[in-house]
């Protein structure tokens, strides 16, 4: 199976970032976690996605906060899907890493989600390695299956007075 | 090979997202172009998501501007990645789209590129699709020098003063 | 007299939504709390809302915060009014429900109160019960008055020096 | 049958607002349309609201832009439910018009549409006064199965390929 | 000496508005402070505006928040300047205050200040009655010399590096 | 009778400030238009502003675009009231002119009027030389007759379908 | 003298960033125009910044629309100082572009400019290399006077009524 | 060696701005810490701005909350190169001092960083001073040499798992 890189802007980040790794394991997807900055480390940052896929990665996940340029950065060294999760800091509430990942000019995109969606992005991730995995896609469906369950058995305790 | 679904929320999106269906093409993706309302054609747009894998294909692409409710109802009727195009309208500058399709809740996520990025929605479905196909990877290897091509005859433009 | 129901994309959202349980019931207007996340649990979202008019509901109140779409799919659902009550979340201050709950394409109106605006939600619904219904619409007008009463005491504390 | 109000901040606000007019007329729904500024002619607003349910109105419409008091003053003069429509000017795209007429304090809710949102303003009306209208609200049902059946055609146009 | 009217939306407003009445305590410019919500008890707010000149007061200060209504509502009924102060709520960080007091349409002009400005709108009332007020005006002086002092005292502490 | 003075950042800014003086003409109120610069002529703007009560003056308007300084930069040298004009440029919509002019800290008011908003920000100098000024009250209060005849004029020809 | 790297993140910047190379040109600067994108030609991008100091460069002006890395990724690479010009684009008002240049994160400073701030962009550039060359310092004191002057002849008409 | 100037709108703005101090002490550049207001001290701003060249200082660096006018005041009042620090305030999140330090007009620019960006504005100050210093620029290297080394360790505990 393909393994997912995450690359963290800074390890500051590691504290939203403990969801991605975790909804990972929970669907038994290898992946690598890293710290590499755009700015601090670009040789780095360059040497790590320009070996990502012959290194057997499927799927990039890069978090990063502020004028948040890694995703982008890495974006531009592959051919492989990078999945951008903007970081939100002490000031401006997350706007600025958001607009900073998803307004990538023509040519080279990052697949944005929310601001801080740490587990939305693992989970884009194993959709994109499930495109052509029919057992991941399986545990896929489980696993909507399982959030459907976990509503409606909040839905069940407001109906019975109980919630 | 998988193919491409790329829903419009209306057929005014399709002057943006031509740009989708001319980068599809040019890679040699099949791709699939249908007009659902996540609000006026519910049915259409569940029947639509709910056979897609079934149907080949591979990931979807969705376009929708204002409170663009879209790709988040496709996102929740399938376990391929969906990709949202949020859609500049008449106010507030594609802000409202922007923001009803990247903040989506933990759980089912929205590949989200800028704001109009078509180009780049398209780009994404295809390295999604050269996750395991090393030919259209190549070919997303020969786009990405084609760009850089183009950019260093800008630049020695700039140095001979031809610009 | 018509019933209200109540969906709340995530209990979570019922810590804000207290208070327009607490409004329904000071005007004795029967409600039903449910939970039904668009993304998470369409079907049941769909269910809920196509049977709505036959079981008695005469409005609709929807919660929910970031890419905030249920009181959309809600609304696409039923020829009921329904009121959307964008919820705060952790980044973006509310910003992104309240865009994603009101800029609704034309034909699918969402009527929107402020962000966290539970008790005006329910206000509002009374106030559409309300349009055929002296009684109600009296109490409404003993609400107002009692408003009135209220600011009034605290001015005449302010002219007292009491305050 | 009740009829709705609608009143204009200001004439100019015509151009957006006919959409009102010609929903409501094509849904035989009587209304009365004026002029008055919450801020130029309270007295005459005041009077329009004080009188409303008397006159035989189950709905307000108020349209307004930049800093839009005039929904938010009606609301406080009736136990009927009005609807605002922030209405974009020169400055700000709309936005201080929509945080003007959403953001109301308890007590005292607008039902806010969308910025311009004029037709979807009318049709929230006839909602309302649905909620007791059997044929008003087959109507309602119709109109929405004429929606879908738009879409659908633009649909099939678009898998013929004749969009 | 002309009197200040000080008006506030709800009493909740008066732990922030407590510097308005402290800066005109100190420069001896009596004031009266009042509740009267522009929503909740327009007929208080009308009856205080329209009595306001007759009684002796030179200009008015009006603090609320959320869809801050209120100061445009008062400056509808008097031909005296008329002071907003858009006061923080829980949501959006006063934007929402800030735009529904500034962005007043053309006839009826509010003066705003910054969001939780109480200070400084006590100061422009009182440099506005010091228009023809000689003493009035030397006190505004000193009040700026004294600022002027604090600061100076500030950075003869920083060059000495005492601060 | 005092006179206000009038002051642009830019000779540009005149276009949008022709209705102060306009405004202030209607009135008979005399003013004087000047162009001076926070940042390009500093000690213009300080010598205008340091003169400006000897000089006969009661009120300044100060309008400027951008990072609009103007403003501030003359309240800091005077105890007049300082009415500040934000000016919509070619970007941000007026936004940063807003934020620039409204956010003064404390000690120093300026008395911000809407983006682009010169007769407004003329009807308040008007006001504030009206204060001790019975003749120029009455005449704001005609203004304001006047305004209110020009919308019921507007209401009549709505009521008679003639508008 | 030093030299002055301009580096445009695509030719289309050029309309707008020919401001620089005037202001440039005034100061008898001498410029190297670059085109280099951070994105599609990372590896131009770095060659250029890393050789920068000892090809004779002293500041880098550099300028990029939507989510703008390019001043970022230069900055990465040097230990001069870089200049950042956001570039509008087609949505969001250059605010994009705004935040993705001034926001970057601790070690690496980009010294930003206002929103297609091109003149400005290389003035800062002219100052620099001014801070140890007292011939162009007196140029920009020149120019200094030079725009006081213009403001002081538009002032003059503004007096003598021939604006 | 030239010298820093920093300066001060407030002496609260110390606590941000000790960062400034503490990256100038680490690179042996002298600096000396001022305490001006644009707005309280005016005269002493104009004073220190008006010598700073003279008195050894080859860079400025302002730091300023709200409506930011001091970078743009000091820029107004020299030929070097003046760096803006906005510093975040308790409303609106940093933004009014973002966009009042930025958006300066065209003639003088404010080098702008990071709300509440003091280690940067140091940072950028030393880049300035080391255009033409060769010993400071090879501290500027070594810096960051360290900040990648530092990344690299914590890369380096990611990979073992021990971060």
């Amino acid at each position: 199976m393909k393994k997912v890189l995450i690359v963290l802007g800074s390890d500051s980040d590691l504290k939203v970032m403990r969801a991605s790794t975790e909804v990972l394991a929970r669907f038994g997807v290898p992946y690598e976690l890293r710290i590499a900055s755009a700015h601090r480390t670009p040789a780095l940052a360059h040497e790590l996605i320009a070996t990502a896929r012959e290194r057997g990665f499927g799927a990039i996940i890069a978090a990063a906060g502020k004028a948040a340029h890694l995703a982008g950065v890495l974006a531009s060294g592959t051919t492989l899907p990078v999945i951008g999760v903007p970081i939100k800091s002490s000031t401006l509430d997350g706007l600025d890493a958001l607009l900073s990942t998803v307004q990538m000019p023509k040519g080279i995109p990052v697949a944005t989600v929310a601001i801080d969606g740490a587990d939305n992005a693992a989970l884009l991730a194993v959709q994109m390695l499930a495109i052509e995995d029919k057992t991941l896609a399986d545990k896929l469906y489980e696993y909507k299956k399982d959030m459907e369950k976990a509503v409606m058995e909040k839905d069940k305790a407001a109906v019975e007075g109980t919630l």
